[in-house]
């Protein structure tokens, strides 16, 4: 064999093998499925993923579709977003058509037991609520629990509804709600210090936000009874927005992917439940009203949960008290040098999750329009540009507001920028050093020794 | 060049080319997207969907895991289960993990505006509905529509409660539903015919099932007059379960996915509303209570109505109509010999939306136990293994049993063969010569003739 041949073959082998391992890899593609019907909606998805909205807005399959070809960026970005991005092949899952078209679940329930027990698994690892032994409902987001448990506490039957209240500040839904159904059962009457000559005979609901929506403080029910009964609405009790002091373990305690995951959208929300009749009332209420929640959004909160307990859910809460920590520094600092705009205090906590003292992280401000003559504080705000929810929204005196702090970076940034502004505006003000007067501000007292001797 | 080096040199370029396709192929893969984070979901839903049930059931990505790893079979499947299956790449939709979060659509509301208009365009092309000029509100599926649309319809503050009717035999639910709710404002008071002396200033709210669930006549409503307004539930009027002699327009029109592609377990349904005021009402209601219907389940309609308009419907109706004309001629050729069983008479009729006069294909079947002493129907064919609802079930007779002709079609074959059974029984008794006497049934006169004359 001449050296030319020689050559020749070694080439012709070495070709050969690269034939062979290549056609290998298309065949087996390193062990992975060869996709066929799914493959045509990933590709969608990810071309519609790749679509740059240059951080204003985002892309969605079924966005508006201008010419028949592209969907537009739309929609209000939540502060986990960017947690979602960067762990977008965990939490994707693929639909096929004919994904669980029945009504039921192979148990004859409108719920999912996989969904169930991750939830179980969730609260065990959070440490945030006690749930052995315990019933669960799901609903449409908490809002549709909110009354299915209000239905289920009010006595059946009754001679005189059963009063439903809450501690101002109060999330307003509680009471829009309540209205809304007219119930001959149950009737909304405000704020708890509304029942006066109370006796035990009479039935109370009492709605409790722990931490509370506006202000984030871990409230507590305040009537105590044998006909008293709260329902416990523990939305915001994750890391993300507060310490852990201990696991809650109330009678009827309310939860949401929303304010978990982020997944407002998907309208997919829990209570966990300790008496059987009321748990049995929750779903028949559920089951009579809606027929349980869409099992697409079951489907969803399944995988974005099982993603949160790969890490036991070190990752997400991490990320999301660490953002939400940031900003609220971030937001403190702003207003620590005003006179006209006051924040809630909320005292640094041991949590049992991160086991160690935790500053506030909380998931709205609630601000308070010092001056006088700021009687409509969400008119003051609103002409700077910074929109927030008038305190009337929550019951309480117009002279607060509520500014969210879980929306996009983007939006916590312009906020940040506007309130700055405000304050700067405030500072070059004559009345300025007058204000700086002001006995209760710390900061104030400071420069008033300062000043004056 | 020698001939053994020339054949090298052929062979060698024959495999440096085939290797330069494969590259390209592998690069470029005939122009598709090359699959990056999707990947893992896909795999995942195609080696759930490769799962073996043998017929008995379906894996489902959220199946119960057995050992960590499989999903098992289970699942309620409905006739258009197959549909969906041979559509399996056009239906499918991968869902990413920051998919519409936030609350809203980009129009601040509840409702996709894309899939609005994917829906006009549906009864645009089957014309079983008037929506131009309409407006939408969703819910999840019929059920919360249902209520919603009571609560719009009711008087405000009225000194007493409106009156909510339907006629015998009518779908449970709306009895369960409204007394559920226990209204100030609306009371349900059963069969029309119980409302007596009724003038026109008391307030009425009539429930028209069209076709009616369970005998699947094409309803009306019977209650005329200015304080009166009706709720047309339209859920089966498909070309599937009836001709569809006109395009509906009534002022409040109820549909639902379910019924349609046969996504029950999504509880995605709609409401078309004439009259902007009873609209804004049933929408407060959808936010009050659930704050909208999820996003998942409108991304999974969106995505399931724009396959069937692909083919201006064609494909799924034909499919679903045959199916259902199938098991109706099916299931009279069982009956037609028996004494003890009827079902109700749906006479043909032209259906605009195939252009051509069609018999009945109703979703159920209307039993009735013709022997005096079959009192509890429900019972007599409980006995055969023949599972239905009961008459009572409708406000109906127990005399009564409806029997669903929209499960699979392993289901339905069992269905019939234990019916065929029945009826051999029946033939066998010596009592059956005496009762083929029976002068209402036509088969039962000619036989007679024969006998006698």
């Amino acid at each position: 064999m001449g050296k030319a041949q020689c050559s020749y073959v070694v080439i012709l082998a070495c070709s050969l093998l690269v034939n062979l391992l290549v056609v290998f890899k298309l065949l087996y593609t390193d062990g992975e499925w060869a996709l066929s019907w799914t493959k045509r909606s990933a590709e969608q998805a990810e071309q519609v993923a790749a679509i740059s909205c240059s951080g204003h807005g985002r892309a969605y399959l079924d966005g508006l579709v201008l010419d028949g070809k592209e969907p537009v960026c739309d929609g209000n970005p939540y502060f986990l977003e960017p947690f979602w991005m960067q762990h977008a092949a965990k939490s994707a899952i693929l639909v096929a058509g004919w994904h669980r078209m029945g009504y039921t679940y192979p148990d004859n329930s409108f719920i999912s037991t996989q969904l169930e027990a991750s939830i179980h698994k969730l609260h065990a690892v959070v440490g945030n609520a006690v749930t052995e032994g315990k019933y669960f409902v799901f609903g449409a987001g908490s809002t549709q629990l909110l009354n299915a448990a209000v239905y289920a506490l009010a006595p059946e039957n009754s001679s005189s509804p059963a009063s439903v209240v809450a501690s101002i500040p109060y999330y307003k839904l509680y009471e829009t709600q309540t209205e809304l159904f007219r119930s001959l059962d149950y009737r909304f009457e405000g704020d708890v210090s509304s029942l006066k000559n109370i006796s035990d005979a009479d039935h109370v609901i009492e709605f409790v936000t722990s931490p509370n929506n506006p202000d984030g403080k871990l409230n507590k029910a305040v009537l105590h009874g044998p006909n008293f009964s709260a329902i416990y609405d523990r939305v915001y009790y994750w890391p993300h927005f507060t310490a852990i002091p201990t696991s809650a373990d109330y009678d009827i305690m309310i939860f949401t992917l929303s304010k978990l995951t982020g997944h407002a959208g998907s309208r997919f929300g829990w209570a966990v439940i300790k008496n059987e009749s009321v748990y049995q009332r929750m779903a028949e209420y559920m089951s009579t009203s809606s027929m349980g929640v869409s099992r697409d959004a079951q489907l969803r909160a399944l995988k974005l949960i099982d993603v949160v307990l790969e890490t036991g859910g070190r990752e997400i809460f991490e990320f999301g008290s660490n953002t939400m920590k940031d900003r609220w520094e971030k937001l403190t600092n702003t207003l620590s040098v005003s006179n006209r705009f006051s924040l809630q205090k909320i005292a640094p906590q041991y949590c049992t999750y991160f086991q160690k003292i935790r500053g506030p992280s909380p998931a709205y401000a609630w601000v308070k329009c010092e001056r006088e003559e700021d009687e409509d504080c969400y008119k003051v705000l609103e002409e700077a540009k910074v929109y927030g929810r008038s305190g009337s929204d929550f019951a309480a005196e117009t002279r607060y507001v509520r500014l969210s702090l879980i929306r996009s970076q983007d939006d916590f940034d312009v906020l940040i920028q506007r309130l700055s502004e405000l304050v700067l505006e405030e500072r070059q003000q004559p009345s300025y050093a007058n204000n700086v007067l002001d006995l209760n501000k710390p900061l104030v007292n400071t420069l008033r020794r300062g000043l004056l001797y």
